[in-house]
C-alpha cells in the first residue's frame, strides 16, 4: 500500500440529509427579500438523502427581535421538493431557514406496508420497535407511556394481523416521528427578509410643486397644499410627494428654462438646497415655517394621505456645510470646489458631495441626522434623488439604520440608470424602484417589461413603482401629445402596477410641450419658475383619474403586482392582461392607440382568471359601466379612444350556461 | 437629536465596486465545474460601481497546487457584463475568480475626451497628473520615468492643442492603467474547478462479461477478452468496461434468470461479490490471475483502449469482511445480517454494507485501499455501480483522495434515479454519469432532454454518457424489436453524446427477447449465466456500429456535447441536430420510425451551422456516401430504416452560387 492508503481518513459522515435551492433567496442570502405586512412568504426547496431514506422538511423562520423560531412541517410536492409558507404580520426583519433530516420512522412504516413474509414481519415489528423507543426516551409522559407501550406491543405480539394492525398505527406513528431524533440533518442558512407596511405594496403618488399654488401669483406655502389635499384626495391619490422644500441657493442660482444665470425674480430649482437660511434640516422661508409643515403632515394624516420628501444629498454653493465642513467637498486643483459635471456640461450651481473624504464618518452621520431630522417631523416616505451617483455602501448602512428602529419608513430609489445598477440599489435596501415604465410604449415593450417585473427572480427585491411622467421627464410620446394619450398611460401605469404616481397638475392638465423636440425637459419647467396651474379648466383629466384611482381602491386585485398575467390578442395596439387577489379579478384591455379606433380578438387564459374551460361568465367595464357576457377564451373587444381608452372589466362568477 | 443619531457610524465605505453573477459557478463555489484538457472556461459576471465610476474587471486564475495567480483584463461586453476566458492545460483542481477596481483614470480620460472649455482643460490635465503622479509611485524604472514626465507635462503645458494630443496619450494612459492602484477593489471567491484527461470528455465504451468469451463452452478467462480487443477496437470502442471480475459467493447464489436457488453449474451473478477466494481485491478464479488481468490492461493499452473495471460496494454472505468486521453490517433484531431489501423482494444473497457503522473511518479507509489497489494495477476508469444507496459524504471524500494524486481517474456514476440525486453525485466529483436516455425515445424527449443535457447550467458538473441498453435494461421499445430499432438508438445516442456505450455482444446482435413484457430484465440474463454470443452471425449490426464509429473518431464536433443545436422538421418522426468544433459541422438526421421510410422538411438554423442566410453548400452523408446539394434553410431528406435509420452528414464550405 503507498501513502494514499495510508493517510487518515479527513471526511464526515454527517449531514447525511441535502438541502438545495432554497426560494425566495436574493444573492443566496446576502440580501433580502421584500414583502408587505400581511404577505406570504413561500418557501420552496429540494431536499432528499442517499439511497431510498425518506427525509422530512421543517420551514423555521421568526420576526424582527424574536430569539426563538417558530417551526412549520413542510409538504413535499414530488421529485424531492418541499414547500411550506408563513404569513409575515410584523414590520421589520425577519429570518427564515429550511432543515432536513432523515426520517427513519417513515422509511421503516412505507418499507411495512409492503412486507408480506410474517418472519420479515415480526423481525421488522423488532426494528421499529428500537426507532419508537429511541423516540419516548426523547418524549415526555404522557405520549412517553405511549410510545414505550407501542414498542412493547410490537416487540411482543406474534399474531401477523394483528401486528399488521399495530406497526400501521397513524396516531402513534405521528407522535414517534414528532420525537424522532433529527439524524443526519442538514441546516440551510437562515435568510433574510425585511417586511414593509402596507403603503409600501399599494400606493397612489402625487407630486407637486406646493410653490405653484400661491393665490393671486404669490408664492405657495404648505397652507396652500392643505388647501388643495382634499381635491388629491379626491382624485384617488393617497401619498404627495413635495420636491425639496429647503432653501434654495442665490448664487450661480440657474433662471428659467434652465437659463446658466438667473434673472431677478427667478425662484430657482428646489434641488439647488442651501442658502444662508440654512441646509437640509431647514425650510425655505417662503414655503413657511417648521410648526405649519407639521400642520401640512397632520392634515395629510387626516385625510389618510402621507408627505413624501425629497432627500437630494448635494448642495448648492451657499449650504452651510460648505463653510462649515470644507472637507466634505472635493477641492480642484485651482482650490475651488469642484461642482458638478458631466463634460462638457457644467452644473456650477451644485456642488456633489464627497462620499469618500476622510472624514466620511462625520458626514454620513450629518446625512443620516437629515433623514432622521425629518422622519421625527413626521415623515415616513423618502423619495431619494439620484441615489445610484452615491456609494452603495452608504445607502445599505443609512436604510438599515433608519428602519431598525421605524420601519415603517419607506424610500422610493429615483435612479433611472443601468438594470444592474437599479437593482443593487434595489437589494440594498430601498423600498421602492422608479422603473422603465416611462419609456416602454409598444404591446412587445408592456408584455416584457412588466412579465420582468411581476415574475423574474428579482421582484423579490425590486418593488416597482411606475410614473408616466415627472419634473425631469416629458417622454417623447407625450411630446405634443393629446390627453387620449395622457389617458393611455395612466391607465397603463394604475392597473399594470400597484404603485404609480403622476407629476401634476401638469399630467392632469395634459402638459405637452418640450423644451425641445430632441429633449425631454419640459418647456417652462415648474423646476425654475412657479406656475399657474388652470385646474378648473374644462380640460382637466382629473375626473377621469379619479375614477381610475376609486378602481384601484375598490380592487384587491389592482393593489399587489404578482398575480399579472397577459392574454393574447391578435391587434398589436390592443394589450391585455389580468390581476387577481382572491375571488377579486380584474381584466384590462388597452388600446395604445390614441388617434383610432381598434378592435380584436382576445385569447383568454382562462385558468388565470380561475374560470373553466368554455366558461360562460360576464365582464362588468368599471369604466363604462357596460357589461358583456363572455363564453370560453376567445371574446372580441373594440376601443375607441374618443370614448375610453380602456376596458377594466371585473370578472363575474361563472354562470351555469 | 435622539439616540438613533447619537450612535457612531458603524459602516465601510470600501469596496465601491460591485461583482454579481459569476458564471460558470455551482451552487456559489460549494462545488467544482467540470472541464477536459485543453477546453476552455469561459469566465461572465457583472461588475460595476456606483454613478459614473469607470470600472476595470480581471480574471485570476491557477492550475494544480499553483500559488500564484495568472491574470488576464476581462473585456466589457456592455450592460455592465464582463468576460474572459483560459484554456485548462493541466489535469487536477483549478480555481478562478473575478476582481473589480474603480478606474479612475478611464473616467479621467473619458471625461477628457468631451471637455471644450479651455481652462476646464487645464485643471483636469492637473486632476489627471496627480493620478499619473500616483501610478508613477507604484511603477519601477523606466515607466516610473515616463509616468513622471507624463505628470509634469500635464501640469505645465498650456496651450490647448498641445495639451490636448497630451492628454489623450493611449499608450502612456495603459501604462498608467497598469501601475494604478486598484481602489475600490471587490473580489468574487475562488470557484473550483476540475479538470479531467480527454477521454472524460469522449469515449466510446463497450460493456461485456468476461465469462461468456470462453471457447467449447468453457468459462471465459482474460485471455479470452485479450482475443477479443481486436474485433471491439475495430467497432470503434475505446473503453472496455467489465462486470465486477471478483469471486462470486456461493451461499444463497440466485440461479438463472435469477432463480432464487442456484442449480448445480450456476455460475451466480458478478455482482455477488466475495467467496473464500477473497472480496473485492480478489479475482474470480476461473477468469485467471492477478499477472492476466494486467496482462488484459496493458493489451488494452497497446490499443489505445482501456480497461473499466465496475465498483460495487456490496458484499455476499461469503465475503471475508463478513467475518472479519461484522461491524461493517446491519444486525436484525435476531441477530442474522440485514441482506439487502426492497418489500416484499429480499436479496439474500447480497449484504449492504453499513456506512453509518461506529467503525466508520476504518470501513471507509478500506473500501478506498479496494480503489486504490485496483489503480495501482493500472485501472483509472471505475464504473461505479448504485452509487445513490451510498452516503453522499463517501462520495465526495472517496473520489477527491484518490484524484488528489491521481486527477487521471474516471468515475462513472450508475445512478438511474430521481434527477436531484443524479446531479447532485455529479456534483460531488463523478465525472461521468449514466443518464435517462435509455427511456427517451419521441423527438420531442429527446430534443427536451438533450437541450438539458448540453444547455443548461447543470452541463457544468453533469456530463452525460448514454447507452441504449445495459446488462440491467433491455428498455421495452427494444423488446423483440429488429435490428433497425437497434440502429436508430445506437446512432441517436453515437452523435448526440461524446460518451456513449453499449452492452455487448447483446446489442450488435440484437438481443430483444425480455424476461417478461412487463420487465426491462433480459431472459436468460448474462447476469446469471454464461452465454455463447454467435459473433459471425450475418446479423450482426458490428460493421455497421464501426462506421459510425468511425465517423465519430474522424469528426471532433462529434467528440464533445455543448455545440448541439436541434433544427425543426416537419415530421414527428424525424429528429434533426448538428454539432460543431471550430470548422468541422456534423448535421444528423434521424428518422425515429424503425419500420417505414419517413420524410419531412427540415428548417435549418443555418446560423449554428456557421453558414449564411440563404447559403449554397452541400452536404456529405458519412454512412451513404452520397452528396446532396443544399440551398437556404429549407431542405427535404427521406429516409427508409430498410437502408439508413439516419443521414450523418458533413457540412460542406458555402460554394459561391
Amino acid at each position: 500500500m503507498n501513502d494514499a492508503t495510508r493517510r487518515p481518513v479527513r471526511a464526515s459522515i454527517a449531514p447525511s440529509a441535502v438541502i438545495e435551492d432554497v426560494k425566495p433567496q436574493v444573492d443566496g442570502g446576502r440580501f433580502a427579500v421584500k414583502r408587505a405586512l400581511g404577505e406570504e412568504i413561500v418557501v420552496t426547496a429540494a431536499a432528499f438523502a442517499h439511497g431510498h431514506e425518506k427525509v422530512a422538511c421543517a420551514l423555521r423562520y421568526r420576526g424582527p427581535d424574536e430569539v426563538g423560531w417558530s417551526r412549520i412541517p413542510m409538504e413535499s410536492l414530488g421529485n424531492d421538493r418541499w414547500r411550506a409558507r408563513f404569513t409575515v404580520d410584523r414590520m421589520g426583519a425577519w429570518q427564515y431557514g429550511v432543515t432536513c433530516w432523515i426520517d427513519s420512522l417513515a422509511s421503516w412504516r412505507e418499507g411495512y406496508e409492503r412486507r408480506v413474509d410474517v418472519d420479515d414481519m415480526r423481525i421488522a415489528a423488532k426494528v421499529g420497535a428500537e426507532l419508537i423507543a429511541t423516540s419516548a426516551a426523547h418524549a415526555t409522559a404522557p405520549e412517553r407511556e405511549q410510545l414505550t407501550e407501542w414498542a412493547r406491543a410490537l416487540r411482543e405480539e406474534s399474531d401477523p394481523v394483528a401486528l399488521r394492525t399495530l406497526a400501521l398505527d397513524d396516531t402513534l406513528l405521528e407522535i414517534a416521528r414528532a420525537h424522532a431524533p433529527r439524524t443526519g440533518a442538514a441546516q440551510s442558512v437562515n435568510f433574510p427578509a425585511v417586511v414593509d407596511r402596507e403603503r409600501a405594496r399599494f400606493g397612489t403618488w402625487y407630486e407637486l410643486f406646493p410653490r405653484s399654488l400661491g393665490k393671486d401669483g404669490a408664492h405657495g406655502t404648505f397652507a396652500d397644499v392643505i388647501e388643495r389635499l382634499d381635491a388629491i384626495r379626491a382624485m384617488g391619490f393617497d401619498v404627495v410627494y413635495l420636491p425639496p422644500i429647503h432653501p434654495i441657493g442665490r448664487a450661480k442660482r440657474k433662471g428659467r428654462n434652465n437659463a446658466p444665470a438667473a434673472q431677478s425674480g427667478d425662484v430657482g430649482s428646489p434641488w439647488g438646497i442651501g442658502a444662508r437660511e440654512g441646509g437640509h434640516t431647514a425650510i425655505h422661508p417662503e414655503l413657511g415655517t417648521l410648526a405649519q409643515f407639521r400642520d401640512l403632515v397632520e392634515a395629510a394624516k387626516a385625510r389618510g394621505m402621507e408627505i413624501a420628501m425629497d432627500v437630494a444629498f448635494q448642495v448648492s454653493p451657499e449650504h452651510p456645510w460648505v463653510q462649515e465642513h470644507p472637507a466634505w467637498f472635493r477641492k480642484r486643483p485651482d482650490g475651488t470646489v469642484q461642482f458638478a459635471e458631466n463634460p462638457p456640461k457644467k452644473y456650477e450651481d451644485i456642488y456633489p458631495i464627497d462620499f469618500a473624504t476622510t472624514e466620511w464618518k462625520a458626514l454620513w452621520q450629518a446625512l443620516r441626522e437629515v433623514v432622521e431630522y425629518w422622519r421625527s417631523q413626521g415623515v415616513a416616505i423618502f423619495r431619494v434623488d439620484n441615489p445610484h451617483t452615491k456609494p452603495f455602501a452608504f445607502w445599505e448602512w443609512l436604510i438599515a439604520d433608519i428602519r431598525r428602529e421605524h420601519p415603517e419608513v419607506i424610500f422610493l430609489s429615483e435612479a433611472f440608470t443601468r438594470p444592474r445598477v437599479m437593482h443593487r440599489l434595489a437589494k440594498l435596501g430601498f423600498t421602492q424602484s422608479y422603473t422603465y415604465f416611462t419609456w416602454r410604449t409598444t404591446k412587445a415593450e408592456i408584455e416584457e417589461y412588466f412579465t420582468e417585473l411581476s415574475q423574474d427572480d428579482s421582484r423579490e427585491y425590486f418593488r416597482p413603482n411606475c410614473w408616466p411622467n415627472t419634473p425631469d421627464i416629458l417622454p417623447y410620446h407625450l411630446h405634443n401629445a393629446g390627453l387620449p394619450m395622457f389617458r393611455v398611460r395612466l391607465v397603463l401605469a394604475a392597473t399594470l402596477a400597484a404603485n404609480y404616481g403622476i407629476y401634476g397638475p401638469a399630467y392632469e392638465l395634459g402638459e405637452n410641450r418640450p423644451y425641445s423636440p430632441k429633449s425631454e425637459e419640459y418647456l417652462a419647467s415648474e423646476k425654475y419658475e412657479l406656475k399657474r396651474w388652470d385646474g378648473d379648466g374644462a380640460a382637466s383629466l382629473a375626473p377621469w383619474i379619479a375614477k381610475v384611482n376609486a378602481i384601484r381602491h375598490a380592487h384587491a386585485a389592482l393593489q399587489s403586482d404578482w398575480s399579472l398575467a397577459f392574454h393574447p390578442t391578435d391587434n398589436d395596439q390592443i394589450v391585455c392582461y389580468s390581476k387577481r387577489a382572491g375571488a377579486d379579478c380584474i381584466l384590462v384591455a388597452v388600446n395604445l392607440d390614441p388617434l383610432r379606433a381598434q378592435s380584436g380578438w382576445v385569447t383568454l387564459d382562462l385558468a388565470a382568471l380561475g374560470l373553466e374551460d368554455h366558461a360562460n361568465f360576464r365582464v362588468d367595464d368599471l369604466l363604462s359601466g357596460e357589461s358583456y357576457p363572455w363564453r370560453g377564451e376567445r371574446n372580441f373587444v373594440m376601443l375607441d379612444p374618443a370614448r375610453a381608452p380602456a376596458h377594466v372589466f371585473a370578472v363575474g362568477r361563472q354562470r351555469q350556461p
